[in-house]
């Protein structure tokens, strides 16, 4: 664990097909942040290579109309020369669906998941990640309101809660779909930085906030807790 | 001009320091609804070499705490290699006060801002790129609200409209800050694709819409229309 919160070494985690938002939404706020705020960012990926963003320009599935219709990241680390870490975020994406391809990254979630993690955190589907080291079980944990019935079942042990923006449980964050995992992690400076930095770079990003609690989507895809 | 809206030949400028959200937030709803429309992205910059998003590994301006806090992505296009456009989009970002290294976009956005562009776009501080070709002078326009005074006087014959989430001005579409640009693009998917799909994809990325009249960072930052 860092000495102090300004210490943070931050992994996230990237692969092709992720979400671009559930990556550059959070980031936003943690690029805001450090502008100020020491922390060092590792993207982390299988290998060095560029990363595609939301889709491969040779479609990961039928139905895609525009594979020339792409974005490229760049890795900083792969798994075997990623550094100690004291924050790992997951993001999501429908390429977390090909069990085969994120089977490495699962793996590298179980050996990093350990009592020394000061944070993990999810966004989306990222969340079914988590869920399949088993790590997750017994825990609070939310996911993307449209994949939820599918991320439930990549966990069935996990408790997973419905209607929510985000969940907080100890210490592991996992937002809802794309959007929310910025509302989480302005959220979580908020938590670890205090109200005003939080909400200062909220209204440097126009963001309009949306509280832990306030999560209109969940009706709307139909699940209710019971 | 495209024979129909399915065929958009779309180029997003990216430079050194460029604003992440305001690139990914509204390629997060293109990337989505070009799940099922056909269209094509360019990634513009002025060499192929990898882009810092936020801020360069060598800080852009003093008192940037965390240089090494960073990300890549890569070009598709230079300038010289750019295709056909339809539709041009310009984030902000820090790196827009730096007016020399930012010129050869101006270049290339008066080069390129002719009478067959279909739209000009612009998030944040990218608008003020548009005003500094002058061919934005006597149109309406919008930018972000912290920056606003300063975009003002790159454009002192551009009718600047200080109070609007984004502002539309027959084929010029321009932004406030950071934020929303996303909710700009899912209007100008709703004006362009019809209200179903933009409401299905902004619920895809539960994302929390704010109209066009909606701003309320402009009273936050005291920008009043007189």
């Amino acid at each position: 664990m860092p000495s102090n919160h300004t210490a943070f070494s931050i992994g996230y985690l990237i692969f092709h097909g992720f979400t671009s938002l559930d990556v550059w939404g959070p980031l936003a706020a943690l690029n805001s942040l450090t502008m100020n705020e020491t922390a060092s960012l590792s993207l982390i990926s299988q290998t060095m290579d560029p990363v595609w963003v939301d889709r491969s320009p040779i479609p990961l599935r039928e139905g895609i109309a525009s594979p020339e219709f792409y974005e490229t990241v760049n890795p900083t680390h792969t798994f075997s020369t990623a550094p100690d870490l004291d924050i790992i975020i997951v993001p999501g994406g429908g390429a977390t669906r090909n069990l085969n391809a994120t089977q490495p990254y699962v793996d590298f979630l179980s050996s990093r998941w350990t009592d020394d993690l000061t944070f993990m955190m999810s966004v989306c589907t990222g969340a079914s990640l988590l869920a399949r080291t088993g790590k997750m079980d017994g825990r609070n944990a939310t996911s993307n309101k449209a994949a939820f019935k599918w991320v439930m079942s990549t966990g069935p042990n996990v408790n997973w809660v419905k209607k929510a923006r985000w969940v907080v449980d100890g210490n592991l964050w996992t937002s809802s779909g794309v959007s929310a995992g910025t509302d989480m992690m302005i959220g979580w400076i908020e938590s670890e930085y205090g109200t005003d930095k939080a909400t200062n770079l909220a209204n440097l990003m126009e963001w309009n906030r949306m509280g832990q609690d306030n999560d209109p989507f969940a009706e709307l895809y139909g699940l209710t807790d019971d």
